[in-house]
């Protein structure tokens, strides 16, 4: 099967969907890659290295004219006119932009949006959400550690003691946990809160410490058991309380990471103006939900600004910004995605009785069948 | 006694030479200090909470004017004008410039370089070469991951294992061991490289290995012992051997973080371009010598720059770039030094006697003082 790899082409968007590794796979089955030239080039991967692991170097047309193409992002509008009709698409198309699944159903197109993945163990080896959030974690600590004027850990030198930062990690899903590993292993002390008391054990398992927020009704319990993973949106008297407690640890706070994203909505402020204004200058704050809304009202998707002395990050695509390890981790999900939809004698197959693929397949047959 | 601290001028100059806790205890000395307004500011300083130390805000005019004047860096020309003739002058003053000594001499101040004290036990707590070095190795390393599109510590994922990142440091004085210590604290493989055998135990203690480059020759065995802390240029018989080695290193090295500087000359070449042809793509050099030419020939001073798909750092004022905690630890030094310079009765005075004061003083009475 032809198998074609174009190069991004929203902006900012460094990573690549395959890799000389998963390149190498793939023409080991007996497929044929084609890598359109320069893919790889922000990802560290030049097309030299695609080449020797077995990809043909092509052309945009050549890439996306395949059977079976491999993107990092959705095709932008137009680009799904490369397509070939009948063609088969894997890659995170944002599952809730209903207007670009329509397009690519128009296109006659089988499209499969990965982030769509049930949260299952078996899925975990092709869950983008995961491998991704688990860059943007480590890629928020280093930014934050960059911008804060302070050492993270603690030294002492002969001009005397220099105190560790205060770290505060807002959301304990994959990426606050990597956020809470790298603060820790930079050497910062890492206060942690989320609307689910079951990463607790987690918090502390990485040397952090979790800010407990006590559940007063039945309607507030419920809620934050969640469901596939996520946390529900909890009720207003609970996010009250933890806005008092999450308060007075920010307002000690060198360095605030937000992480709370709900799926398809808008993300939970968590860090109001009041709190950011309580803060020392010189802090830093990195939201990463800066492209759903953020979870502080200064936020400012895609830039950089400081209020009153704090530093607030937007950055909307942080994997992008490791993009060789986040193309590695990305490229091997697509990878084991791919055995699911490649039968044995190494053609395309639709088996919707596969809790994953059902999960994934957005459109097909000029339908949207996302549910 | 008045106390002067004027902002500094030098452009991405963003430190300043006393904090509020070193005017809380010049303060308590009875002295009184004027800091100029916004002088702090870059380093995360307000001027409420200098005021809160007991500093009174001024403006230029009135913190030059002091008969003490701390400051960072040397005045830039013209600046010594707003100093008064007798007024005692206390920063890194380049004790290598000619001519800004010069100038200072001219404008009949005293002067003293804090660069120039003596690397001995009694000095630690003033030396600002090494306090300002740590802070550069540890914001090299920062800068290193913040530029490489991959992981630091090896992560082991559901998507499969990332490599940990291959750090190779050249040059091991306090520079390159904060180095050493803050790639390890990230989770890097570490090796490193010096001219002075001693080190090795230090950078071995440190988790990382030691590159040895035997030496051949007594010349080569009496130079690499050096005077004064700093390595002696080492014969180029011995150089030779040592690129050998040091190119078998970095040919295989993610990431490069060279900090061999030689006072008052160039920097030794440690990096040749055909080393850095060398590196895999993606590869990150960090050049700590930038600013005295480099160790790299392809470093360019205040750039960074892509050579061969290499990134090549070479910034020229790391200190700055970790601005708050670089002035605490530079204004302890001044704090310290101080103590040498003033007498019981809150006076100043000059025992040339003192070796660090000898050593430091650079210009006096309308004479430049430096040997």
């Amino acid at each position: 099967m032809l198998i074609g790899v174009p190069a991004e082409t929203v902006p900012g968007e460094t990573r690549v969907a395959a890799t000389p590794e998963t390149v190498k796979k793939l023409t080991a089955q007996g497929h044929t890659v084609r890598v359109q030239s320069g893919a790889g080039v922000a990802a560290s991967v030049t097309d030299a290295a695609f080449a020797a692991a077995g990809a043909e170097l092509v052309d945009a047309a050549g890439a996306w004219g395949c059977e079976l193409v491999l993107k990092v992002r959705a095709p932008a509008a137009g680009e799904e006119a490369l397509l070939r009709p009948g063609a088969t698409l894997v890659g995170m198309l944002n599952p809730f932009d209903a207007e670009g699944l329509a397009r690519l159903a128009a296109a006659g197109v089988t499209a499969y949006a990965l982030e769509a993945a049930p949260r299952t163990t078996r899925a975990q080896s092709m869950d983008v959400l995961s491998s991704q959030a688990n860059v943007a974690g480590y890629k928020a600590v280093l930014i934050a550690a960059e911008r804060y004027q302070r050492f993270f850990p603690m030294l002492m030198t002969a001009a005397g003691t220099v105190k560790a930062a205060r770290v505060v990690v807002l959301g304990v899903g994959v990426a606050g946990l990597q956020a809470i590993a790298t603060a820790k292993r930079l050497g910062a002390v890492i206060e942690a809160s989320d609307v689910r008391p079951s990463v607790k054990e987690q918090v502390e398992s990485l040397g952090a410490k979790f800010i407990d927020v006590p559940y007063e009704t039945d309607e507030e319990r419920e809620a934050a058991e969640g469901v596939g993973g996520y946390a529900r949106p909890m009720p207003p008297s609970w996010l009250e309380r933890q806005k008092v407690e999450v308060a007075k640890r920010v307002a000690q706070a060198d360095v605030v990471i937000t992480t709370a994203l709900i799926p398809g909505r808008a993300a939970p402020v968590l860090v109001t103006q009041e709190m950011v204004e309580a803060m020392k200058p010189g802090s830093v704050i990195v939201d990463l939900a800066a492209a759903q809304g953020g979870n502080c009202p200064l936020t400012q998707a895609g830039r950089t600004v400081v209020h009153q002395g704090v530093t607030l990050v937007g950055e909307t695509n942080l994997p992008a910004l490791v993009a060789a390890d986040a193309s590695a981790l990305y490229a091997r999900n697509v990878l084991d995605f791919l055995k699911l939809i490649i039968d044995k004698d190494g053609a395309l197959h639709i088996d919707r009785d596969d809790d994953i693929v059902a999960a994934c397949l957005v459109a097909h047959a000029g339908q949207v069948t996302r549910a």
